[in-house]
């Protein structure tokens, strides 16, 4: 990636590699022929890896909000129970997802820049023994923060009979999720996060036991039916039409994670997002997250009181070509949230900081 | 586009240019930036264009399948009465959308190769005058039929009060169809089919009244909710991340609609499909559509008896590289059907007749 372009440390979509990038341009193809069963078939096989799963993958053309939906709608009946832990924006829309799909929410809430703690799970789980579902955010993109105990919520899922759900969009790929190890019946990710593939896919694994359960249920949406999807799956097939050029790169970027491979990946991720909040810090900044929350591949970080966010986002980009995301409901306008994802490398860490001090500094001079 | 190339003559996807496939690799930018409001802002004036409505228009990041799924979850509560001419795959599937919402649908239905008539409906109608709306596909992509009373079923529809929904998926760019004029609420086409860009996005026009409607209702889907996408689109957003490198393809392929002109891209539509028809006659085959109601974007057309359906496929690809459907249900393995959508020109009519015209030949001869 050459210093002219724009480096994208949004906390998704994210750096694509110009070999993602030209795999978008290969011909056309019948989605039901050979040639896009072995496409997919790659995809899935490689997809199973990522998810460290052998139960079912199946990807979804659409962003992450549609894989969520996805795993609300097929599992979730009107008066069905789900205990929901709720942190932020995204957890706080899944909410309302499972709200909407008829559902009954038991919201364990932290405040902003934490999670709530394993012991809050533990008393909703024992006042609310006969839930449905647990509905974890795993890494909320909104505050920079994540939650560190996903195996021990999922097992106690598990023991009340419960599916647990993870959703793990802006987190799978810089952190290592075993799904069939933790017990987890869906897990959901998307395309342009820790991937580093363009926005438009959804990637989900899917449990025999959800299959199962939603082939009996009959979901209401035809186009989520995640059972439907993973039996068309299973042949290299998608029920409806794919985004085909979506899935090349998918495919491509897969390649490239798998090449790189999966844990040398996660450390990278780990190592990265070390040097950001070192780096931010070492600027007199804070990290918008308690310590012992902090995602690793989502940097948030509180401004020096007075500093106005648009214009220091708009200088960042203009003057330095440097794209950061800002923050979201109560956080909006006093936090900045940096990107740690994908190809996140050395360069990409230093230019960033380097931007960020610069910036920081002529904002202090005026 | 090369004569080494394959031709894809599918009913969708079909063939995307090079400047439409080079669109795709433009860099990856922030969704919530004005990079992409002005991306967007111009597709929806271009959308707007080729839909003939001065109302909304929103692009959702799925297949045509889910903006149909919007099209009914934004309308339809339990117990609301829908009628739906059902004449083939995709409207059959349609009604049973409708019923998933929980909807009662009025079939109305015709034998494979006819479109219901104006009569049928117009009796539909009075039997049931407190329909809720009325969900047509005007072009049956399974059998390669098109409805030719859209204008006049839509206002039957509005006459009582109901919502007009059109799914016109596989013949708008193909055939003109003026959505302010003819009073259609909601219209859907996808980009893969007479717009000729990748596939992956479903193009919906929306009307004050459907969202007015669906604002107040609040449908259950989040991810197709229309209102909000509506309200997004407005500004030059979306609600949830897009399908970036297929919004820059789309606003590509809408610029090449209107350097065409839209009514010159109809009628080459209509011209190409007169060359197909009358060189499978002249070839001795018959369409399987009846004249009356032939597609001029989908030409099915039967077998002579005993060709192996399978093989005569493969061989048009593998010895001459042009790729046809196969047929659906009572269809299948009886009828091939020729995509004549998007970049459809003469070259692409000729060699894809003296492909059929070779293959039947060498058939005929073993």
């Amino acid at each position: 990636m050459s210093d002219l372009q724009k480096l994208i440390m949004l906390p998704g979509p994210t750096n694509v590699s110009e070999r993602v990038m030209k795999a978008m341009t290969q011909p056309i193809i019948n989605h039901r022929g050979d040639g896009f069963r072995n496409l997919y078939g790659g995809i899935i096989d490689k997809t199973k890896r990522l998810f460290q799963t052998e139960q079912n993958v199946v990807v979804l053309s659409s962003s992450g909000t549609g894989g969520v939906e996805a795993a609300v709608w097929n599992l979730m009946r009107p008066g069905d129970l789900a205990i929901v832990p709720v942190f932020g924006e995204f957890s706080s829309r899944l909410a309302e997802t499972v709200e909407l799909a008829g559902g009954t929410v038991v919201r364990v809430e932290a405040e902003l820049g934490m999670t709530p703690s394993l012991e809050q799970m533990e008393a909703a789980v024992r006042e609310h023994p006969k839930f449905k579902a647990l509905y974890l955010v795993h890494n909320e993109t909104s505050t920079g923060v994540a939650v560190q105990y996903v195996q021990e919520a999922c097992r106690m899922a598990k023991e009340h009979g419960a599916f647990a759900v993870v959703d793990a969009i802006s987190s799978l790929g810089g952190y290592s999720i075993p799904v069939d190890k933790w017990g987890i019946d869906v897990c959901v990710t998307g395309s342009q996060k820790c991937i580093a593939a363009p926005p438009g896919l959804a990637l989900l694994s899917v449990s025999n036991d959800v299959v199962k359960y939603a082939k009996e249920f009959q979901p209401k949406t035809r186009y989520f039916d995640l059972s439907r999807n993973a039996e068309y799956a299973a042949k290299g097939e998608t029920p409806f039409t794919p985004s085909l050029p979506l899935f090349y790169a998918l495919n491509e970027a897969l390649n490239e994670v798998f090449e790189e491979g999966l844990e040398n990946r996660v450390a990278r991720h780990g190592r990265m997002s070390e040097s950001l909040y070192s780096g931010v810090q070492s600027m007199g900044l804070k990290p918008a997250a308690a310590k012992e929350v902090r995602s690793r591949t989502v940097v948030a970080v509180s401004y020096p009181s007075g500093t106005d966010d648009l214009l220091f986002r708009r200088t960042l980009d203009k003057e330095h070509g440097v794209v950061v995301g800002g923050g979201f409901g109560p956080f909006s306008g006093k936090v900045f949230r940096i990107g740690c994802m994908g190809l996140i490398n050395e360069r990409f860490v230093q230019r960033t900081l380097d931007a960020v001090s610069v910036t920081l500094e002529k904002f202090a001079a005026t």
